[in-house]
């Protein structure tokens, strides 16, 4: 603590984001990252940004890409808003639109940088327990006051809702904001932006980190009423006008605009997942359905933070959450099919 | 205004960045840009990153970025913060450092940003006047007792405070957090940052985007005490993990490692602002002593907003505020020397 801090500096829990190692070798399944690269497409762009033309600011209002998105999902550009990471999106959105009087509701297991943005922005939380079963009770998230988050599917359990559980609570809750949180709708889900023009208190948000690959590019975006963009434009011009820069307005573009290459990184994440989940089933975990890039999992005689030690030794990093009702649990990101087989090999001779 | 936003999304005035229009042959001298190109070893570095590895994040704590510029500045990394422009590390200032009961002091005329800023984070502002002459005096800031933030080069005057004054306003002020935003120090000014190591208190924001013609690509730092830069990392941490892509730190690393590009695109625009100065002066212009890459000047018998304007109409584009005191006054950033000429020609047939 030093007395030079504000009071919000003092009272913060900052994130603790998975790890980056620089290792070689690594079979690195801890982040969600894609197994398979950008779109082609997408780093041609980029290197064609790394021009002269950087001494120019980008353009504030990233508006080449916001038409992009707005065509990508039949919506208008005044729908859309983007920034530097899908956390730059949701911060946005947390100041902008779930602070108000009631508290905010999300999932008690979630996306744990929620809770650290009530922290910064000084928001009052009240968590809604998941079921036994570690899934989201639409029926929780009726007669309550507050605004709501959640991603869909969410994380890290991976569990996916069906649409029409969105549109329950989508129902029960037309008076307060409900952020939808999609960074991991692409790998089977359905999406909730469709649901925009009828909710004008529906914001989705969306990455550019896992389907596209693009995690070291840093770009996110929120399809939502142009009532609600609105409000994340005025705190997004209150804070940083030039969020995106040149590269990373350029490579979204390429990406949104390679359509084939992002159906079949999709696919083949998805079979590898469905593989990866029956391989663990045989080794007698207990895997909770995934409608993400990454499955999560435990075993009925081997501790969560021992397993993923005795991986970390044979160079296989997985994410372990040390975390009420989850810590029996890893996070596998889905990678490529040599990883999935050498994580599979190596949990055979563990458990 | 919208039921669904927060008090703060109600409250706010966003800033107004300078216009980036989308026509070709424009004389482009409102944004403070460089004009000339970054340093092409950044140009290649942002390049090479455009590869398979931005499936990846990036190294959330930037810090073969944060070496090169400890190394640049012979201090430690402990001592730099980086961010996504230097919009974002002010951002971050505000929130962890300038938020205290006393109100910030900063100049009345100055970087429009900082009130934008106080209303996002709810701080109250006790702004200074400049001198008549639109001159920071130290003696102003004597006696006070909230925060300080200020740029040096101010901005939009252009005015230069000597490494004295800087000093004399910190052995004024040794308990509350002193920040000087160094965005055009390049240009001639000296530098505070050799006074972090006995001024605790002091942060020193620096940006890539003026002197190192990388506006486009969106980094920016600090240099402060450890002490200082873990209170913004804290921040920082609470609202996006990875604030900097893979392209920005490459670009940035590079650009830090290029010194002698550096220097030759800062003396070409110290020597292009001078002969500008004169030009102005003989046209009748009172130009004040700039120590950026820009000059500020007021003709006695034509208004700025009109001067503006007859430019505009000759496809050359200057900034124009209309603020009190200083809404006579055109801030004219230094182009090449064939746009500086094209504005005085400019000029020459409209006073």
């Amino acid at each position: 603590m030093s007395r030079f801090w504000s009071d919000t500096a003092r009272r913060l829990t900052p994130y603790v984001p998975g790890e980056q190692p620089r290792m070689d070798k690594l079979v690195k399944l801890n982040t969600n990252e894609s197994p398979y690269g950008p779109s082609p497409r997408a780093i041609e762009a980029i290197a064609r940004a790394a021009s002269e033309d950087l001494r120019r600011y980008p353009d504030p209002n990233s508006e080449a890409l916001k038409a992009a998105l707005a065509r990508y999902h039949s919506v208008t550009p005044a729908q859309i808003f983007v920034g530097n990471g899908s956390d730059e999106v949701l911060a946005h959105a947390f100041m902008a639109l779930l602070k108000h009087d009631a508290p905010l509701r999300y999932p008690d297991i979630t996306y744990s940088f929620y809770p650290v943005y009530c922290g910064l922005f000084g928001i009052e939380a009240a968590p809604i327990p998941l079921t036994d079963a570690l899934e989201i009770d639409p029926a929780d998230y009726v007669g309550g006051a507050g605004p709501i988050i959640f991603p869909n599917p969410n994380a890290p359990t991976g569990r996916l809702l069906p649409i029409a559980a969105i549109e329950q609570i989508l129902a029960a809750n037309p008076d307060v904001p409900v952020v939808i949180d999609e960074a991991y709708i692409d790998y089977g889900g359905e999406a909730a932006i469709p649901l925009i023009d009828t909710h004008p208190n529906l914001l989705v948000t969306r990455t550019f980190s896992k389907s596209r690959a693009l995690a070291g590019l840093r770009v996110g975006y929120a399809v939502g009423s142009a009532e609600l963009v609105e409000g994340l434009e005025r705190v997004k011009n209150s804070f940083n006008s030039y969020p995106l820069g040149r590269p990373a307005q350029a490579g979204a573009i390429a990406s949104v605009e390679d359509e084939p290459h992002f159906r079949d990184s999709c696919a083949r994440v998805i079979a590898s997942r469905e593989w990866l989940g029956r391989a663990l089933t045989e080794l007698g975990f207990e895997v909770l359905p995934s409608g993400a890039n990454f499955v999560f999992a435990r075993h009925p005689n081997h501790t969560g933070v021992a397993l993923a030690a005795a991986l970390r030794e044979r160079a296989i990093i997985v994410r372990h959450f040390k975390l009420p009702r989850i810590d029996d649990y890893l996070r596998i990101t889905v990678g490529t099919d040599e990883e999935c087989a050498a994580l599979v090999e190596a949990l055979k001779e563990l458990v």
